[in-house]
């Protein structure tokens, strides 16, 4: 094997999401920012993490109502989902900026962006403090797709009609989805029957 | 905008990643599991999570020795990881089923998977438990990248050359990375100046 070089403590993680937090601010206004540390972490209840400096916007307002979404941002959102995690909702409507839709949600206190293909509608739990950042966890009440975006089971999302972006913490690049590689809890059989 | 479908409680967030979890067993002998539900969760000191049911072999040793890797499976590793994430380390060898190699890591009291490209050593700080999952928060102690995957700065891998691998929780298909979308942190800028 090619030889190993130490980087040191890096959060150097593939692939890692790029994901839309939003919630409504003390005022009520819709806010959002984006996150890449999350994902799914528990199967029942259904539940997944996002973790959040205290010092953004976001971070008191989720505390406050004790609900957020969670937006996938399809390509076509990348400049305002970029735009959404530079600037602070403390100085601008990132809705207004970027004329995403916030559409009020079903199960919780909080809006999701009418724009966004498949949004995870979720209830804190609970928070942990891990260094810096407050991690939340949440339970997924609803997830909500655009019709559109359908495969033809009509059950789940096709991710290549999602778009999902894929970032990159190395170089801060966003990539998109590639090509089907193989069918996953299936590939792998090989490998047992050879035993 | 497209009318938006309930999809009840699903674990649809994407991109989700496709990690491999090494671990010594009790008797010593490395072992190795998938996870998808996983990411970075605080950069000071730098941590990650992984979620894992306490049914896994991987669960106990974990919280033996308090350590673990986590390494990224690039798509040439997809069989072996897809095998690893079927069958329990109580019953196969994995290692041996795969034909990885398992190298003791420096940092931390556990193994790592050589043909990896890029190995985060991890060392458990703390478990939460969230229903049936548990979540180890582990800090990252170092990140060991083939010399062969830098990209020309040094520093950091090139994911192009990492070739991790998406995993679809809905399809549960696994895909590759696609094209270069645009730069993090800059491609926002443009709505700023628009203000």
């Amino acid at each position: 094997m090619p030889p190993k070089q130490s980087l040191g403590p890096q959060p150097l993680l593939y692939p890692e999401p790029a994901l839309l937090i939003a919630s409504y601010a003390e005022d009520g206004k819709p806010n959002v920012m984006t996150a890449a540390w999350g994902g799914i972490c528990s199967s029942d209840p259904l539940s997944l993490t996002v973790s959040i400096r205290s010092a953004p916007y976001s971070h008191g307002a989720i505390l406050v109502r004790r609900a957020f979404t969670v937006n996938i941002a399809s390509e076509e959102m990348m400049v305002g989902m970029d735009f959404a995690g530079i600037v602070s909702g403390r100085k601008y409507d990132k809705f207004a900026a970027t004329g995403w839709t916030a559409i009020k949600a079903e199960k919780v206190d909080a809006p999701y962006i009418d724009e966004s293909p498949v949004v995870l509608e979720c209830r804190l739990s609970q928070t942990v403090q891990v260094g810096v950042h407050t991690m939340f966890i949440a339970e997924i009440l609803d997830v909500k797709a655009d019709v559109s975006c359908l495969d033809e089971t009509g059950i789940f999302p096709d991710v290549a009609k999602v778009k999902p972006i894929v970032f990159d913490s190395g170089s801060k690049n966003y990539y998109g989805l590639g090509k089907l590689l193989g069918r996953g809890f299936s590939c792998g059989k090989e490998l047992i029957e050879k035993e």
